[in-house]
């Protein structure tokens, strides 16, 4: 199968340049990077092992990009206003549009775009930096778990086509994981995304500090229980034991900079629809308040714009 | 009447300062400025007229000070744990410790020390700092509402000794207001000081940024809101009318940082448990959440515990 990656920054980079390593046949676009690129191809510095492409397919335009069977979304959520002008040219008529990017309710924008039928989600557990133009730098995990999108996130079981990708992707080196819900991988997600992302940025912190403080991490345990009540707006039904494993897990992991945090120190703009705004509309139109996050949500839209603002 | 004033900071320092110059007997508690202060005395600047004190009763200890009428407390609350000693030694059987201090339930602490009869509160519309020792910078406001502290807050009426203290502030420039119900009066304060206080120290913002954006501007609103929520969980009702007359007038206010900005910018501890945590504590025990108060004020215990960790 044939990949188009749009948005090669650090999760484009690394999928992609793995995908092409393994053979596959990958076409990335690309904006400010483009010449960059295509001149000296990509980077990878990864604990596993590291390499160099030398030549790439690189683009800086959908529209002089062969159609693709599997169109890969790593754009950040914040360009997705672009996608309806992206998308249409690079999409074979039997071809997959696999949104890899955090958040809530993407697909089903990218669905009115390509039609319900060319939509799969998936969930990255990566860990990696862009340190230059064209240069990534793979620090921890790599893991993805895909998901069928249906209309209206009816649970869409295990289908054909996620089975192809995944091997392509295991082909790789990329660990898979299937899931049969995509609506429910995606509230686990946000259990993890919206307390650290959201504190980190707040209270300019580390996932460390937070765990080692009483007060941030009851309120990240607070936090938790809101997004498990998201969750269960939309019938989605998530354990305290995964809550318990959430939180001992961070609690392991190294200290530990959000990719919030870093998209914020870097003065690039938040995605706080994808992983605020939009679970809190839903649970909203069930009738479910979320007051903690829906805090969090008012305090990071007044920093973005101020930390933007500073920009210029 | 004689005054003991309890705390010699920019609060302590201005109103005492004015009763001395008006004629009144004045007793100042310090602690590191002690010395310099019995040396140089007081000197206040103003835009309503700068004058110094030559020399004024400066003490270390309220063991040495003599019995007086009225007793102010203008300590931080955060040194409160110290009243059980400073208290008894200072205070005329027949007189009243006159509490200046933020937040809710000081009184009642108060009271367990001196008795129900001898406590009254007071709320200060004061902006000053101290900019060095004795030497105190009046900015802004003066104003003070009276009220007397009964046992569970019951209303306590306008009392004798509230007029004969008002007459005294009055003789020294400082308009008073009297409150029937000094619970009603502290839930209003805290209508401003939970907003402000709290998302000034979280977000690194000053009154005029915070009301300059819509997210924030609606977050004002919503914890102001919870805070009604509290006063009406103490059976306080407090009108929505306030609220906006509380906005429309921070709007109009000069930018201004507020006194926990000031506390926490010089890595002073802030007065988390009279402003936040006390509220939710009785809003609590009347089974009633304030989830928004609530999330400010866990953030607020990790900023303040960080912050003092990083003084070392």
């Amino acid at each position: 199968m044939s990949y188009a990656i749009l948005g090669t920054g650090a999760l484009g980079g690394y999928y992609g340049a793995c995908l092409q390593r393994s053979g596959l046949d990958v076409h990335f676009l690309l904006r400010s990077d483009c010449d960059r690129v295509r001149t000296h191809g990509l980077v990878i510095e990864s604990p596993d092992d590291d390499f160099t492409l030398p030549q790439v397919n690189a683009y800086n335009d959908t529209a002089k990009m062969p159609q693709c069977d599997v169109v890969v979304v790593a754009l950040k959520t914040t360009q997705n206003h672009l996608l309806p002008k992206l998308l249409p040219p690079v999409v074979k008529d039997d071809g997959v549009v696999l949104v890899l990017q955090n958040g809530l309710g993407i697909e089903a924008e990218v669905a009115r775009i390509v039609g319900n039928n060319r939509v799969m989600g998936g969930l990255c557990f990566l860990c990696a930096n862009k340190v230059g133009a064209g240069h990534i730098l793979h620090l921890d995990y790599k893991e993805i778990t895909l998901g069928e999108y249906t209309p209206n996130y009816l649970a869409g079981g295990i289908s054909a086509r996620m089975r192809q990708i995944a091997a392509d992707f295991e082909g790789a080196g990329i660990p898979i994981k299937l899931a049969e819900d995509l609506l429910l991988a995606r509230w686990k997600k946000l259990v993890w995304n919206i307390p650290y992302n959201g504190l980190s940025v707040i209270l300019d912190a580390t996932t460390n500090e937070l765990m080692a403080d009483n007060s941030a991490c009851n309120l990240v345990e607070d936090l938790m229980r809101e997004v498990v009540l998201g969750a269960q707006s939309q019938e989605r039904h998530i354990a305290d034991k995964f809550l318990v494993q959430m939180l001992d897990h961070t609690v392991k992991m190294k200290p530990y900079r959000t990719s919030m945090k870093l998209d914020y120190d870097q003065k690039r703009p938040l995605e706080l629809e994808a992983i605020f705004g939009n679970p809190l509309q839903v649970a909203r139109n069930a009738g479910v308040d979320l007051p903690k996050i829906a805090t969090l949500y008012q305090q990071l839209k007044f920093l973005d714009a101020k930390n933007r603002q500073a920009n210029f």
